[in-house]
């Protein structure tokens, strides 16, 4: 989002003096004297292991060598050598550490030229697909210890693969960066998530540092260090800063607002002076779609929605035009907005028999509104959406907004006055902000206002790979944010209930949007 | 040797805020948080074992504990922690890490209180007795690895037998040091020790630093960190820094020298403005005796000889007063200047016959002279020193004080000036000054100038257990000293020449010491 520095200093080339009677100064000495005096005499460490290996390396390549460093609180770490002639790269590894799906990017860190990037599902998705399941299955000492086991097991057979395509070994990656939530970065780290739950909502850590990667048990450079994004606390991870500094809105002169629109609504509002962050539970229609036929984004997951003409005829997009498997997450969006723009749903979200028609079936008790029919589908069965799904949409977007209003409120702002919204996480890419907008989702602004991030939480954990004065930047976010407590209080409750209406109670919120007559 | 604080600054006591919803600051930070405030606002660290015990300690010790810590270069590491209530102690292990043998003092670190204390060989002994076999045996890694487990192995069964006798577990030792001579403190740490020994003689690490003892294989607990004194050079190692700490002489007004005696003569000059040191070799007669019957200090060991009236009756007295199994450094120094008192060896360190009468026997074509008759010894066989003996003892009796000359000379003094001089190691506990002055070993000063210092190096390490601001002092006393390489030219060799008389070609530097006349 933002243009950078282009040298990356997380990379020194050094020619030390060899050694003589005359200047018998030990390997470790000489290595750490020309480092700190490159770096204008801060301190600078060297592991044990990288120590060990030190005198033969500089005899093989006679004092000439490519340093990576990294630079935490109080001193440099140097985490990878190579010979200066050395024809492979000193890599770096951006990982985005997702409670459903993990995504790694493999970087040369000399260049920053991104080498392989792929994603896998969080193997901890076994033990259930949501944080408080995995988190009280952590309770005893084993279950965490598993679920340490399979996210760490999972980032070690996809960096394998990644190596393996970029033909380099696993012991050139020497800097690793890493984005997640506060439980799944407490899971990663192996710490004990059980009080992130519990009231006061306690993590073990806010700062986790620049462990060795080894440590965490990843199959890297045995020196290699891992930039492990802070935390805010149990319910503002470092994924979300990574986002901000992904977007730059701890730099903007212009206030700007940032939403992670997932199970949590996770905002942060603020401009390079500064920064107010809280966060809620929206619930989960807006990350895996509704329920029974609500899919993570996948292949065949319908992500847009289109009604047609007075027949309201119904156009589908399913993602790589696979045929139907579920709804995401964009794709309700866009078929709530939808139905209620052909009047085929009320401004409480209720279905209107007569404008569905043939459309609205009855099973068992429940009236369903097919969205599929059988004969397109995957399954063979037809895709349908109840009342019940469209009530939990509902509840979702109603969050979502409260905690906009009250997030601006807290400024003397309003969610209109907004002009810059970034949305964040790979579904805020997705999303069709016209639609989020006509359910009263989102702030009834401009359409060019929202500026959606894609996977911020990735783009974040390359930055500090490629970038290494944005890791200070890190720290100053961090520290910078002032955290609002939800308290989710009378005031709160009264305007949820105003939000529970398409687009709101107060039509004057939304002047945009067309509110359908009665058919 | 001199007193020194008295609180130690190691234990801090904390009483920390429980956390609420309006201060949900991680258990880290709160207790970093409340340690950095105690310390004036310096960065402290806690490493990642620690962490991952911390939430269920705080809230089992209700937020009442204390913390051990100690203090990097640019930082403070927590290394262990207590409940307020605990009664067991926070414990400290300072090690003395000799080529021949290992002592261990297991104290209390928060009275400073020594708990258990006791010595063994170093198990590398098996493999060579002296430092360069080792190093050789070290020059393919399974070698390096088998030299490092020895030493490794030995000290885990050392530190768990004083615990079981101190009752108390072995994870409650915290905080460890350990000075040693530069290739020890490189097998300890596993380092390659390969290029100690080879022109231009390079150490791997100079400043080992104060990593964690469970990365180097000690058994104790897991955040516990571990003081290595560091060196000057491949020969001047941190044992000899620990003597000087222990000795003071950093801080003396006046200037004063000490000297630790043995296979290397290691001499530090210097007062409170100034440190010069040098190091050479001495040859092995007086750190474990001459040939065929030195041996080690151990019961039976001669370690005093007097030789008494006209018929020059030998009165000899041996460790434990049992019966002689040979002769150690101390009993043979003792011995060469009785034998040159009595008359029965001449100024070239040459047996007199007529002198020594019957007790010189000869034995295929050796003269030798009986120093403990066959009847009397362990073995039943006579104990006797042949010619080559004495000249092994005057050639390092010579490079000793050639050395001493040197120094003293490289600052415009001679040795008789020194009013001050410190002898370090065991071994220095047990020479007889006068003896060592009449065969011209040491110079002819007043015998109050000299004063023994035991075994300062585990002294030195017991101090920066238990007197924080002595680690600072390791730092500038290694980081003050001059390191003068022994120029061995034509000067030196001709002062060497002129030492190798008893006690030397020019007796006015010896006057206290009676040439005795022909018989």
């Amino acid at each position: 989002m933002e243009s950078g520095d282009s040298r990356n200093t997380w990379i020194e080339t050094l020619g030390l003096a060899p050694p003589s009677l005359s200047d018998n100064t030990a390997d470790q000495e000489r290595l750490l004297g020309a480092l700190q005096k490159r770096l204008g005499g801060a301190a600078v460490h060297l592991d044990l292991t990288l120590v060990k290996a030190l005198p033969m390396l500089l005899r093989r390549w006679d004092y000439a060598l490519r340093c990576a460093l990294v630079r935490d609180s109080d001193a440099w770490r140097v985490c990878g050598l190579a010979g200066i002639a050395d024809p492979q790269p000193l890599c770096g590894l951006a990982i985005d550490l997702g409670t459903t799906r993990i995504v790694l990017s493999l970087l040369n860190l000399e260049t920053g030229q991104v080498l392989q990037e792929d994603s896998f599902d969080n193997p901890q998705g076994v033990i259930g697909p949501d944080v408080l399941t995995r988190i009280h299955y952590a309770d005893d000492e084993d279950g965490l210890h598993h679920l340490n086991r399979l996210v760490v097991d999972g980032l070690n057979g996809m960096i394998a693969d990644l190596c393996q395509r970029a033909e380099i070994e696993r012991d050139r990656i020497v800097l690793l960066s890493l984005a997640g939530n506060t439980a799944m970065t407490h899971l990663f780290m192996g710490l004990d998530p059980r009080w992130i739950i519990r009231e006061p909502y306690i993590p073990v850590v806010n700062r986790p540092g620049i462990p060795l990667a080894v440590r965490l048990g990843l199959d890297v450079a045995a020196g290699a260090r891992i930039i492990i994004f802070p935390n805010i606390g149990s319910y503002f991870g470092g994924d979300l800063i990574a986002g901000i500094l992904y977007s730059g809105l701890d730099r903007r002169e212009g206030t700007a607002l940032l939403v992670d629109v997932g199970t949590n609504a996770e905002v942060v509002l603020g401009d390079q002076n500064w920064l107010i962050a809280c966060a809620g539970a929206a619930g989960p229609a807006l990350e895996s779609g509704v329920s029974r036929i609500g899919t993570t984004a996948r292949p065949g997951a319908i992500d847009q929605v289109r009604i047609h003409g007075v027949k309201r005829c119904f156009e589908i997009r399913t993602i790589d035009n696979a045929p139907p498997v579920g709804i995401c997450g964009s794709g309700v969006i866009d078929l709530a907005a939808q139905l209620f723009a052909s009047g085929m749903i009320d401004i409480q979200g209720r279905f209107v028999p007569s404008a569905c028609g043939a459309r609205l079936i009855t099973t068992g008790e429940d009236l369903r509104l097919v969205i599929a029919e059988a004969d397109t589908t995957a399954s063979g069965e037809a895709l349908t959406i109840g009342q019940a799904d469209l009530d939990s949409l509902i509840r979702s977007k109603a969050a979502m907004y409260t905690i906009l209003e009250t997030i601006t409120e807290a400024v003397g702002m309003t969610p209109g006055q907004l002009s810059t919204f970034f949305v964040a996480g790979t579904f805020g890419a997705f999303i069709d902000p016209r639609s989020a907008i006509t359910i009263g989702m989102l702030p009834d602004l401009p359409l060019d206002s929202y500026h959606p991030l894609g996977n911020s939480s990735l783009e974040g954990a390359k930055k500090v790979l490629t970038q290494p004065p944005s890791l200070n930047r890190v720290d100053r976010i961090r520290d910078r944010i002032t955290y609002m407590e939800l308290n989710v209080n009378q005031a709160f409750m009264n305007r949820f209930s105003a939000a529970k209406f398409l687009p709101h109670t107060n039509p004057e919120l939304f002047p945009s949007v067309r509110i359908p007559g009665p058919v």
